[in-house]
């Protein structure tokens, strides 16, 4: 598999849904396999909250692949020696593309907390600016899980005739109360982490050692990923064997998995990213330009294959039955197939089950 | 209806199923109604995580009155014409009762850190200790929600002879990890809170400006005690009409809510009796002394009135089934009630849609 990884400067504005403007800015993306000679290979992947455009194979020195690696590659569901798979980072994120901890033009200071709110939609107006400056005005499909889904969904109806298949997964046409609330839990804990400091953070010193704030914050993040019943059959009540029942501090297998992915989360992940990202992901409404949901799925000219997961406990599958029910209500109903994955990993389920998920994206993508 | 508060000092020891002894403890507790000549009329209840003795009338000054006002009182369901009610402050709590920021006799010193971890069955322990030296050896009856659930089925399998009548609300048989991390977030962002100093904080700082990883943990609380149909009830996606969508804290309305409730919690309750309850609540497990559930629940002999809620996202329903068919499978099915309360508000039901219950709780008490 050919993989291509580069950063793309824009120097023209981007101009975003809240009125302020981007200029200029950078995108990192990767691909995988060749782009064919009529470009009709294209497969756009989109990444969630904390994911980046390294979705497959491996870097050097890397232990695990890319995030989507079960998924993408020769001979995979989606094969990277029939298809060329794209998938940029996001605007706002820290691994590449202009976020908050990069430089405010023309001064080399950061932007911190200059940086503009970012919606999903103007993350994928930053990426169809990357594909037209590829030469790629079309797309074979294009497919995402969570924060990935939205902007499937947002492709689909912003920008109708980009491609004719859309996958959006473990998704939501707007992010409800509950949702909010897990983020607010870990926006809170960034915001009053005295290391934090008002978002002039020492970047020195997080990458060294993390900021509690963020780890508590993925904590939180990782109650809403996983469920109750796959919490039970990992962890059930088991103690850490080393560990007193009756010390004050002694854990639960449990709390140990917490502390371990939130420590180490906090020391990869820029906390200021995460305020933006989670930011627009709690705004996200697809919604919100129009007189109504159905006004917005109106627009949609592709087919929706709509995956949602039966265990979710962030996005319930009620969420994405809406925009079932809503394409139904005007009459769409064609162009929407809906399926709910019978797994209990919860949320993570579209990330550490992929097997349940390809017989619907091998459909899909036919 | 009569009221009574006092505090018990006992100078005897209490000893722990940690093995460690508290020596000498007070124990808080509040009296409503009038004790009846052959003492025949007491009904117990016991409150939940930040509950209080103070479960119905006004204090002086008071806006709000005791947190099961309105459950207890002159002609309501629990009738303190007629029965004579009695709630203490469980010992590791801070209203009263002693927990980690009393003295640790004979000097004047905190124990802070130093307090021993207790257990339910611990809570339990005392409060028989205070019904003792009351001359009460027996109740007409015992009710507690949420861990006040956890200790009335403590009741029931280690004091089966003190009451004929165990309700149990919104409660488990054992923690489940679920509710360990929610738990494990409130307690990671209590103890990363420099304020917190190793559990030497400041008394007054906390209680004149809270303590900002408490706030933090109780958010995360609450959304284990909503549910996804209350927050969408409650807040749906309504904005802080003050407030800016493109502002990076500008803040939907549960996020208000989640603020104000948190911080102001952090004023009034305890950081360190929140780290020794939750561990309480955590190692929970009413089989851990037995060789199963079932030989657990094979000593009781009174009357368990299950109560659960359909919408709880803290205690499952499943898990207050497990109580039901545990009871089966040991040939007791006669001593068991078992329903399910039909409820959108999540865990919090049994405090908020009081009147759900009140058919349950009345028949129980005949």
């Amino acid at each position: 598999m050919k993989i291509t990884t580069a950063t793309k400067h824009f120097t023209s504005p981007l101009y975003l849904e809240s009125g302020r403007i981007l200029e200029p800015y950078d995108i990192s993306y990767e691909t995988y396999g060749e782009l064919n000679e009529d470009k009709s290979n294209v497969i756009v992947i989109c990444h969630a909250l904390t994911g980046s455009h390294h979705v497959a194979g491996y870097y050097e020195d890397d232990k695990k692949p890319g995030w989507w690696d079960s998924l993408v590659g020769d001979g995979k569901c989606i094969d990277t020696k029939k298809y060329f798979v794209i998938c940029s980072n996001v605007i706002g994120s820290c691994f590449g593309s202009t976020g908050p901890m990069s430089a405010k033009y023309p001064s080399s200071e950061l932007y911190r907390l200059r940086f503009p709110v970012i919606t999903i939609s103007d993350m994928v107006k930053a990426q169809i600016s990357l594909f037209d400056s590829l030469g790629i005005y079309e797309a074979h499909a294009i497919i995402g899980g969570s924060m990935g889904g939205m902007q499937a969904l947002c492709y689909a109806v912003e920008y109708p005739h980009f491609t004719k298949r859309n996958i959006i997964i473990a998704a939501t046409h707007a992010t409800q109360p509950w949702a909010i609330a897990f983020n607010k839990v870990a926006r809170e804990a960034i915001i009053k982490d005295p290391k934090f400091n008002g978002g002039m953070y020492d970047i020195k010193e997080i990458e060294n050692n993390g900021l509690n704030g963020l780890a508590i914050g993925r904590m939180s993040g990782h109650i809403s990923y996983l469920s109750e019943n796959s919490m039970q059959n990992k962890f059930g009540r088991n103690y850490v064997e080393t560990e007193g029942l009756y010390e004050l501090f002694g854990r639960f297998q449990v709390e140990r998995y917490l502390d371990y992915n939130g420590y180490n989360f906090s020391k990869w992940f820029d906390p200021l990213s995460y305020l933006y990202i989670t930011k627009a992901i709690n705004i996200f409404d697809a919604s919100r330009n129009y007189d109504s949901l159905e006004d917005s799925l109106s627009h949609i000219e592709g087919k929706l294959t709509l995956l949602s997961i039966k265990s979710d406990n962030l996005f319930f599958k009620e969420e994405m039955e809406q925009i079932q029910k809503s394409m139904k209500m005007i009459g769409k109903s064609h162009l929407v197939d809906y399926n709910c994955i019978d797994s209990d990993y919860g949320h993570d389920a579209f990330l550490v089950e992929v097997d349940k998920f390809t017989s619907y994206i091998s459909k899909a993508l036919k």
